[in-house]
């Protein structure tokens, strides 16, 4: 429970999918209270934001009654910002967020100061002060969800380059490879991502025999099938659903691997929803890793998965907010 | 020339070819004074040592005859060192180095505060420091030469990483691509540098007919294919030596993008023997980044080629006497 001296941020993460509302106790990381609930997308940018200022106004009320003193309001937001991140440019899954200039109605509807940045960077900020990534000074967080991004922690902050760094998953790996949401061809995210073992799972389900656990599976589905769903297969013993995620972490691995020949972080971090598969993705994350990783450099930086799930990103929106990474005030 | 009030480094460059010791001015990056000669590669590494530090003394002899005093020596060396930059791991050129504790041999010779580091980053110091990343904040410096290596100026100081940062030839770029040096298949560095270079002509000089460019300068050269050769004959027209030339020029503009990608850096310096082919990189160079940058970070980075040219080492490692990155010394 929180008391006067506890330094509490209120943090709000805007998701494609979910919306969630926290309090976040800044010297430990923990959630002291939430909300979590899913992002209304038909119904546009101004429904969530008013649902976000509910949900948070209650939060905040219930820690006001508590005794402490809010420091201010962290977001995290799930889509491309502007490179000084006082402006939303859009988002992916819910119309009316272009131009609009969150952190301002977020400090007016609160009258707190208040910052943001994007779930990657956010996620990779709470690995690396209160997670898995403590006493690193070099750190890399790999989301791998619905697309692929990552956040960079190097030389003890968080590194954004002119604004924009951590488009890791937009690295070309294979020329003529698969179409990308962003436009181009064979990048990481069009063969690692969520989607993409999706799109390779449904293609193999062509091919599956009667009776195997992936046919099982899709049918079980009719016939949709998502990430979670060639995981299992494959987890079932399936060997078509094993090769479909083998290759995917294996070009996973190849995207970390170079990475790790330019960066020479101490650790990784792998999170987001495909991580949850870390007894499928590891084995050939780290093979391709022993062969893509120039040898003197083998063997140097550990491999993690993210120790504070679906929590991450609502945590880094906290961890902003205390200014560790010289933020302007939004 | 040099006055009183002068700073002044002693600097030496230990490459793989040549061997070059200069006097450079702190405060411009001029190089006041410089002897440049073969490395004796068959006499192993005492020999280089010995005839470098007699070059460097006479040159601190002349400088101290111009009544400045020495800040002290920084040294570049043209192979992997240990993370802590005290000691040269060994040399692909000289045998003999293994081990050797260069910047202590060298700070008892000369009495002087003594720092080491790669030429890769040394380059990219000194383009930073008084070439034309001059106020940028991050910055890549490529050296595309007989390998190809990375030097990266990060938030406005030299990154090193874990210690070993800058691999930026071994990212694998072609799955069962060519065998690159470091032991791997596909690397940039197998398909982008000098040495990729002349392999590829002379593969394309088997094919090549009667009276082309290539063939003539084949025949001239007793069918030694260099690099220069193969750059000469592309822009004399020939049609196979121009494929040869795009296609690594092509590989290399994918490796960039990678890495704009990823750190959304303002500028790219590309240097190095190779570098002197600008007018045949530049285009396919720039047409791969058009193609292979995530749109959001197209045309943001400037693409320059390097501005202090053969010295660029040279410079870099005065420029790291004046601590301008936190070295620690030797």
């Amino acid at each position: 429970m929180a008391n006067d001296t506890t330094q509490v941020a209120l943090a709000l993460d805007f998701g494609g999918t979910k919306l969630s509302a926290g309090l976040v106790d800044l010297e430990t990381g923990r959630v002291i209270d939430r909300a979590r609930w899913t992002t209304p997308q038909e119904a546009g940018a101004q429904v969530s934001l008013a649902s976000m200022i509910e949900h948070g106004k209650l939060l905040a009320s219930r820690h006001h009654d508590l005794g402490g003193a809010l420091r201010g309001v962290g977001i995290s937001f799930g889509g491309p910002l502007s490179t000084d991140r006082l402006t939303v440019l859009r988002s992916m899954h819910v119309s009316g967020w272009e131009g609009v200039p969150l952190p301002r109605l977020v400090a007016d509807a609160f009258r707190l100061p208040t910052v943001m940045d994007n779930d990657a960077n956010l996620a990779a900020l709470s690995e690396w002060r209160y997670g898995v990534g403590q006493q690193t000074h070099h750190m890399l967080y790999i989301q791998v969800s619905t697309g692929i991004g990552a956040g960079l922690i190097l030389d003890a902050h968080l590194y954004r380059g002119a604004g924009l760094a951590g488009e890791f998953g937009h690295m070309t790996l294979l020329e003529d490879g698969p179409a990308c949401a962003c436009g181009k061809r064979g990048c990481l995210e069009s063969l690692s991502s969520g989607w993409a073992l999706a799109r390779d799972g449904l293609l193999a389900l062509q091919n599956a025999p009667a009776g195997s656990p992936l046919r099982d599976a899709g049918d079980n589905a009719s016939g949709e099938v998502t990430a979670k769903l060639v995981v299992e297969a494959a987890r079932a013993g399936d060997g078509l659903a094993q090769a479909v995620v083998t290759r995917a972490a294996t070009f996973l691995g190849i995207g970390i691997a170079t990475t790790i020949n330019l960066l020479d972080p101490e650790l990784i971090v792998i999170g987001g929803g495909v991580a949850k598969a870390e007894d499928m993705l590891r084995p050939p994350v780290e093979a391709a890793l022993s062969e893509h990783v120039v040898p003197p450099l083998r063997g140097r930086a550990r491999i993690s998965f993210w120790t504070l799930g679906d929590d991450t990103t609502l945590i880094g929106a906290g961890a902003l907010v205390d200014g560790m990474d010289n933020q302007a005030a939004g």
